[in-house]
Order: C-alpha cells, then structure tokens, then sequence
C-alpha cells in the first residue's frame, strides 16, 4: 500500500494554516508539528492580532506540542512549516532539538540560513516541499496590501 | 541631584527576578523592561515549570511590554538581562526593534555574540552590568544540581 503521509501530505495542511493567517490579514504562514503520523499542533501567524513579534506560526506550534507531550524536548517530531524559519524560531527549534524541520519556500533576507542560525546537530532539514504553492500565497498578501 | 535611574538600579530588578527562577529550580534568569525609568514588564526563566524552550525571561518581557504597550515595537524601551541572550531571544529583540539592550553575564557557548546573531541596526547593546552578580548566581544554581 502506498504511504499517504509522505511530506507533501503534511505541508498541506500547514498551508491551510497559512491560509487561515491570509484571511485574518496576517503575513501567510502556517506551521503543523507531526509524531508518529499524527498532527499534535497546528497554529499560524498572529502577530497582528496579537500585536507580538515572538507570535510566529513555528513558536506557538513548538510551545503546544511540548503541552501535548508534556515535556520540552521534540523527540521524534517534525515541523511542516510553510516557510523558512527566521532566526527566533531557528533558535527555539535548536533548544527543542526537535527530529525534522520541512519547510516550503525559502527566505533569502531573513531566513535562518542566510542569519547562519544554528540548529542543534540532531535536526535533519528538508527544505522546498511545495514551495511554490507557499510563496504564491505571499506574493497574493504583500500584493493585496500594496493595493 | 542625582539620577537614581541607572543601569544598575534597573539590573537589581532582573537580578531579584533572576533570584525567584532559582527558588523554583529553574536556571536563574531575569528580565525587565524599562520606558522613561518605568519597568513595564518584568519575568524569569520558566522554561521547566512551563516545560516550554519558549519560556525564557526575555520572551516573556517582550511579549508583557508589547501587551502593556499595546503595540508590537519596542520603541524607547531597554531590556535589562541578567544573561546575554540567546539566538532565539536576540531573534525576537531584532523583530522588536528595541531600542536599547543591558546584559550582565556573558554566555560564551550559547549567547548571541559568539552565535552571530543578528540584532536590529537600531539596538544599543550594554553588556557587562553587575556581570558579576549575575554570574555568581548561576554558578550557584549549577554546583547545587551537582550535589
């Protein structure tokens, strides 16, 4: 049998969740955190409505699967985030020493790697898994507000 | 007369938070924030109470300022830490745009400086402030989990 749950499965649903932070006026970026096949948090970017910086879609989906497993460390999870994680979430997800970080398209100005932000030398990165589809839902937001 | 409002005046208040993160066991950390010599925000490290890598002093103060505040940019504010920051707080302080950043110890593993972390253009980084202190108290918590 074939398995569903491949990268792109997963990444889907954190587009939902960036889509979710368009249609609330938020810069579109969402996050899902997976173990085991399963979705243990999903959150999106709300620093807007929050009117905090620290809101991002990767920071509120570390802190509620550490509430789910109920301990700090990310053994054995995977981040799905839509896009490449600045230098704040590079540096939660280094002392989470989660597994994997997937994310989908790349941020070459504030992004993590062009910052050279360390990861702990346990995470594995996959990087530009329907980066495509992450990117045109930015390009939509900032050309919306332009408008 | 003279200004009682110095660096020191407002690290005695991280220090004492510092002091209540090591009363309840967790690596002592403090923080405040200060506007025109008012503290608007003050915390500590949480990270095992909340079993959450998130919960360090200064991301809680930035997120209290930003709610007193009303507004997500830290404009004429100063951090007050009794440790250098991290990646991921100077991450969160360079999206903040914080005006002004007093560090007491330094953190030659972990802290921004040696991680090259990027702060905004705007911050004024002071470091050094009752470093002492600080440091103290830190090799105090890490000799009594030795025992």
């Amino acid at each position: 049998m074939e398995n569903i749950f491949t990268d792109e499965y997963f990444m889907k649903k954190a587009l939902q969740e960036a889509e979710m932070a368009f249609d609330k006026g938020e810069i579109p970026v969402g996050a899902v955190i997976v173990v085991n096949n399963t979705v243990i948090a999903r959150s999106h970017n709300l620093t807007e409505l929050l009117n905090d910086v620290t809101a991002h879609a990767e920071m509120q989906a570390i802190t509620a699967a550490a509430n789910f497993l109920g301990g700090k460390y990310l053994k054995d999870c995977t981040l799905y985030v839509t896009l490449e994680p600045c230098q704040m979430c590079a540096g939660a997800l280094y002392w989470s020493q989660i597994t994997k970080i997937v994310y989908g398209a790349s941020d070459d100005h504030r992004g993590f790697v062009k910052m050279g932000t360390q990861l702990h030398p346990k995470t594995v990165v996959v990087r530009g898994v329907m980066a495509n589809e992450a990117s045109e839902l930015m390009k939509r937001f900032f050309a919306e507000r332009r408008k």
